[in-house]
């Protein structure tokens, strides 16, 4: 499903940026990457940035120009958050994954990003329907190519993943915890080792009993810790009566 | 509400990374950050990569051991999927982002990052109350420090922006938890006290500290409570000595 979304990089400056964003993307189970007259490429650093990715950069398609990258998709996405007074819907990034991966169950999506420096073209923006908001600080707002790709590509994952488990039924984490009965016959154990180490007397007994009972019970320990737990206040009772 | 969580990156290889992670981080409005026995720094290349986040820099704490950078917190995360069989509740970034922000507004929170190639030992990990799930490729799951940084740290700002507009008169618990200072403390004084009961031999001392950490880490004390377990220690260290 995920192959119907193309990454498109446009005019990128720093070859490194394509590196990193090809292993950014990768990461996220994401492959098919266009970049559109980057500036230096290819490229030893690209190649290294990319690090066990280098076969998205391999398979990445070099464009000279926007529309013959996007030819193929029906829906476009621009990671910008300024629509600069054009009538472009902007979306927060969380509600774009959702359209995007499930545009891509039928259809061909792109998702484009801007020069590093001065972002995208009026005449880039005009090819999207909808922008993209990162939800940046304000006061620094200077999200650099890859991490954008990486945020991006990170929710598009979780888009996916639970669209996916919608699905399938949940897996329940089978630990084995001590019932009632366990706990209810640990609390007789330690109040009376207690009592045996003079801790209680009958001004703080019944709060201290129930502060135990309320951090215990929210432990909720396994059987396991509980077999610990009881072999301590055995080992002080034994002690304590020599 | 952001300034009581920090970042801690643990013996970093590459300045370039730590650069990469407190711009990462000032992006999405975290500045507080804390770096143990990094490789390489001061380094002109973190300078470079942090860009307009210099600031972040100049102001991280730089610590040479964990417990010292972690000692003022009260939970803890670790930025790692696998708990190798430690008893470490694994939750999703997003979930966790939700707590970090929420136990934010009263205690310190920190969120560890590993080291590049070999991620957290165990004895790092036994300081985490929880750890965090990044959903990456099973195939290619090389998430890279800064772009890990990125994400964890998008996810912790938009879980802010949406506890805001939550017209933020939710109820708080304004519960006063034991720091990780605290908790080493009595940690030292249950395992001096086991061995004086015996509790202990050269076979188990290792699996059953890590077992009780594992646990009392979970119960997240509050400071009374933390005071009631004290003084039960107290009073078994005095009757056993006499």
């Amino acid at each position: 499903m995920l192959t119907n979304i193309q990454f498109v990089l446009l005019n990128t400056s720093h070859p490194g940026n394509i590196g990193a964003s090809a292993r950014a993307m990768k990461v996220m189970g994401l492959t098919d990457l266009a970049l559109v007259s980057p500036k230096h490429y290819p490229s030893a650093e690209a190649t290294a940035r990319a690090s066990g990715a280098d076969d998205v950069l391999f398979n990445a398609r070099v464009c000279d120009d926007l529309d013959t990258a996007i030819s193929m998709s029906s829906l476009v996405f621009g990671s910008s958050s300024r629509n600069r007074g054009m009538n472009i819907p902007v979306i927060d990034v969380r509600e774009a994954a959702a359209k995007i991966v499930s545009a891509s169950e039928n259809q061909r999506v792109s998702v484009l990003f801007g020069r590093e420096s001065v972002g995208m073209s009026n005449e880039e923006m005009q090819r999207c329907h909808y922008l993209l908001r990162l939800p940046a600080n304000p006061e620094y707002a200077s999200l650099n190519l890859a991490p954008a790709v990486q945020v991006i590509a990170y929710e598009i994952r979780v888009a996916e993943l639970s669209n996916d488990s919608e699905s399938s039924q949940s897996k329940i984490h089978h630990a084995d915890y001590a019932d009632m009965e366990k706990m209810n016959s640990f609390y007789q154990h330690l109040f009376e080792t207690l009592e045996k180490l003079e801790f209680l007397d009958e001004n703080n007994k019944h709060s201290i009993q129930e502060k135990l009972r309320m951090m215990f019970n929210r432990l909720h320990p396994e059987k396991f810790e509980m077999d610990i737990l009881r072999g301590i206040l055995s080992r002080i009772n034994k002690k304590i009566e020599f």
